[in-house]
């Protein structure tokens, strides 16, 4: 299978998880400025239409987009890795709490504030509404090592998320249980090994578009 | 069964869910705004933290949240009905229709365009950024019935989620398919149930906290 990321973005948690599956992938980098893959400088949106990381080609040949999509198709391509509870329950709770982080915590809290472009009404809107999110997820995640009782691609997603808060006003000190939570996922190997390739590849990111200005 | 709903919100897509799979169940009712159910006035916190609607209480006394769960639990309890695709890229795609609508749809563009708290300049971001993907739905969209082969929980929350255009500066007539897909989905029997139930209920809502003003 083939992954679309663009470094740093939601489509880390593709990677932590393809990393935790042991399946083979190719990883091609999106710029999400030009919205153009490095090296060979295609359009991107002939892979997903709205320029949006992750896309995932699969070894088929179809493009799955969205990442709570991609994350539960990972899981099943490796089952023996157990990414995803098994049962009809088991299935409902994780859908529940990658929806959570989708809609929640990724789109309605950090898509504002990561943005440049948003205006600072739409930022504080985001942080105001985020507060009672961040506190129910704090409320979860104390005494649990994991979202669920083992870790799983909504693990692989929520670390990816609250990555970000370092280039956001939010102070995690405020909810201990989500600042050790990550602490503890970034020591992760898998999410570990991903921070490693991927920090660079911003950092590379940014010189690009900084020559340019 | 119970289904924990406020009149017109995301949970109409569980409503409509239920009712095409043919499954039992009880319609609690939430206001909103005080965060209580109707009849008993118990706090709805104690079922759902956040207060959010949908909750679903299975047959098992678990509670699950979160709208795309809910409906591919309900999807799962009534096989026959088919409101879910089978196999692993069937389940991808309902899952990617589902993240789709929950993040692009539901949080980005319609619940800052909703909230009556919301600043302009959040309601402003939202609408700019929700044109292109409304251009992207109209595009997968024209020609089709449906998002997918046939009927699926993800057209239920979709319809539920469109239904909404109403009360927003949102011009459909710009995006034809997607005008023409709302209003056969709003004549489909099990859309047409489940706005015949809920609009009274919503105009009963209005008018219980407009009567407190």
């Amino acid at each position: 299978m083939d992954l679309y990321f663009a470094p740093l973005a939601c489509s880390m948690a593709s990677r932590i998880s393809i990393d935790e599956a042991g399946v083979a992938a190719t990883f091609v980098e999106v710029d999400p400025v030009t919205k153009r893959t490095l090296g060979d400088g295609a359009d991107y949106h002939a892979v997903s239409p709205l320029g949006l990381v992750p896309a995932l080609r699969t070894d088929e040949g179809e493009i799955l987009t969205e990442n709570a999509a991609i994350l539960q198709y990972v899981a099943e391509r490796a089952p023996a890795a157990a990414l995803a509870p098994e049962g009809p329950l088991g299935r409902a709770r994780l859908q529940q709490w990658l929806c959570f982080i989708g809609t929640e915590l990724h789109k309605a809290l950090f898509s504002p504030l990561l943005d440049r472009k948003a205006p600072e009404g739409a930022k504080a809107y985001a942080l105001e509404k985020g507060a009672s999110r961040l506190a129910e997820l704090d409320r979860h995640l104390e005494g649990r090592a994991f979202l669920l009782d083992r870790f799983t691609v909504a693990d692989a997603y929520l670390a990816t998320v609250l990555n970000w808060t370092v280039a956001t006003p939010i102070k995690l000190d405020a909810y201990p249980a989500v600042a050790t939570y990550l602490a503890r996922m970034r020591a992760r190997p898998s999410v570990a090994r991903a921070l490693a390739i991927e920090v660079p590849l911003y950092q590379q990111e940014l010189a690009r578009h900084a020559a340019k200005v």
